[in-house]
């Protein structure tokens, strides 16, 4: 089969790859639709020092599998977890309910685990999401990274009561935080974006959200920043944003590390909180009805035997979804 | 009057500095105990450029100031905010209770403000607290110390659930990492101590407490993790020790930068707590029922005249609390 493989910092379309077989509790699945994200674009950089099919963004239709999964059109979570694999055993995080935290995970198109830039991949059945009829293949693309964005919403709603937060901010009017503002504008009625593409501050308040440019970030005066920008220097923005006794939520992954000024963050008692995958549930119900819009994130749409050009074209300055076809 | 005095890194003594006037609203309080900590030696090392009398850890008596006071013997908090001054309008953190974190604030002995290494200092009548008669000089003077550790105590109860929290580590086992574990005992029945020096280990475990040495903490281990150590290795021993989704408080300033792996807080979805200042009405309790030891943590008493010597006794490894006599 046909699939994008990531090497030694080098994105090429291989036409050799052997089609998955199945391992028992698994499903085929072929891809109808996959989006390049952040990730796979640090994956491409060294990240993980990844070799293989990335993709996790995407919706497919079951092929094979159990029979009454067979025809199913669906998303998937993207751990592979003890449960997924019914290990007994399970591990700590597992018996405990932290499944995106199990010890022995994979993780599809990331760690341990080829992806979804391919025509079939394989996935364990307990990982499979069936897609509501009404949603398009470009919505329920974005289930995945919908979901990333609602465990921000979520973490606010344990950590923080959201009612008291007056003003909120998200660094980065990327393709992360475009999905985290809209999901986040429900709940927190005075939430900025701030950003330096003009492009995507643009593409922000034609879905209706406030912007502010990055250099224009008045300091110290939001009770709630999420960093979205996966850059230091968003990272530093997001810092200088937060009021003292503010929240912040880290999103983003960064290839290197990052030189904190940490007496400050004691000094003024600022909350981190790291945030990482979230719930198909809430993203497929927000998605199914409708709360906000994701299509409009669609920069692009290539061929999977384009991937180079597409992973090039999602690297650009205010580019935010660029689809694979396969 | 005599004073302690520290300017470009070093500590001396002077006998030449006026003894304190007064400003409206303000007491004159003589000092009868005063302890060095942490933020002391920071500050000596250049910390906040720091240039006066240091000192903000003391009981004394008020001499001067409003007659309800007069004779009463005191701790006070350190921070002096809008309310301290009565100045209108309160500043945004201040009109919004918290107080701590007052935009226009000084900080006894730390910032702005002369401390306690001295006969007398001036106070806000606002700032002071009134010593239970059952407390010793040598209990009370940990007042503003155990505050601080009461506070991350609020902090879990706040953000973690206690009763949740299996296993919890205090990393450091000097002064600050001793009060913290103390305070935090009674409420998290598995709690640890790391550290370095045998003989602080040895105090803790004469305490009661359960220790570990750093080099054998187990890895993403611990739910709640509070760094105490004030060093760079500590606060990597405490990265590891939490479990993905844990919590760790950050109780140590830092006169340098740290570089962190933010990309792995993001991944295992750690929760950092910044944490400074408490509760002066928890911690004159906490005292007052004998809840822990804290007489064992004075390892020295000098007089203020020996300053130097003091604050070279307090650096030394294993050294817990000194203190100064005036």
């Amino acid at each position: 089969m046909i699939a994008a493989w990531i090497d030694r910092g080098r994105v090429r379309v291989r036409d050799d790859v052997p089609r998955p077989s199945p391992e028992p509790g698994e499903a085929i699945v072929r891809v109808l639709l996959a989006g390049i994200c952040g990730t796979d674009l640090e994956l491409l950089r060294g990240y993980r020092d990844f070799a293989g099919i990335p993709g996790h963004e995407f919706v497919g239709r079951v092929e094979e599998g159990p029979p009454e999964w067979v025809g199913a059109r669906v998303v998937a979570e993207i751990n592979i977890t003890c449960r997924s694999r019914g290990s007994e055993p399970p591990c700590l995080p597992c018996e405990n309910g932290r499944l995106t935290h199990c010890l022995r995970r994979e993780a599809i198109g990331i760690r341990g685990r080829d992806g979804a830039f391919a025509e079939w991949l394989r996935v364990p059945v307990a990982n499979l999401h069936r897609v509501p009829e009404s949603l398009p293949d470009e919505v329920a693309v974005f289930a995945e990274p919908v979901a990333a964005a609602c465990r921000v919403l979520r973490q606010i709603e344990t950590d923080v009561e959201p009612g008291r937060v007056t003003r909120a901010l998200v660094v980065g009017a990327g393709r992360l935080g475009q999905q985290v503002a809209r999901v986040l504008a429900r709940r927190l009625p005075r939430l900025e974006v701030a950003g330096r593409s003009e492009r995507s501050l643009t593409r922000a308040r034609a879905a209706g959200l406030a912007t502010v440019s990055a250099a224009a970030v008045e300091e110290a005066a939001y009770d709630l920043v999420v960093d979205c920008s996966g850059a230091p220097a968003g990272f530093a923005v997001a810092r200088q944003a937060v009021r003292p006794r503010g929240t912040m939520v880290l999103k983003s992954t960064h290839k290197n590390e990052l030189s904190i000024d940490i007496s400050s963050i004691v000094v003024d008692e600022i909350r981190l909180l790291g945030s990482r995958c979230g719930s198909f549930d809430d993203a497929l119900s927000a998605l199914a009805r409708s709360e906000f819009e994701v299509c409009d994130l669609i920069d692009d749409r290539l061929p999977l035997s384009a991937a180079p050009e597409a992973f090039e074209r999602a690297a650009e300055s205010g580019i935010a979804k660029v689809l694979l076809v396969p």
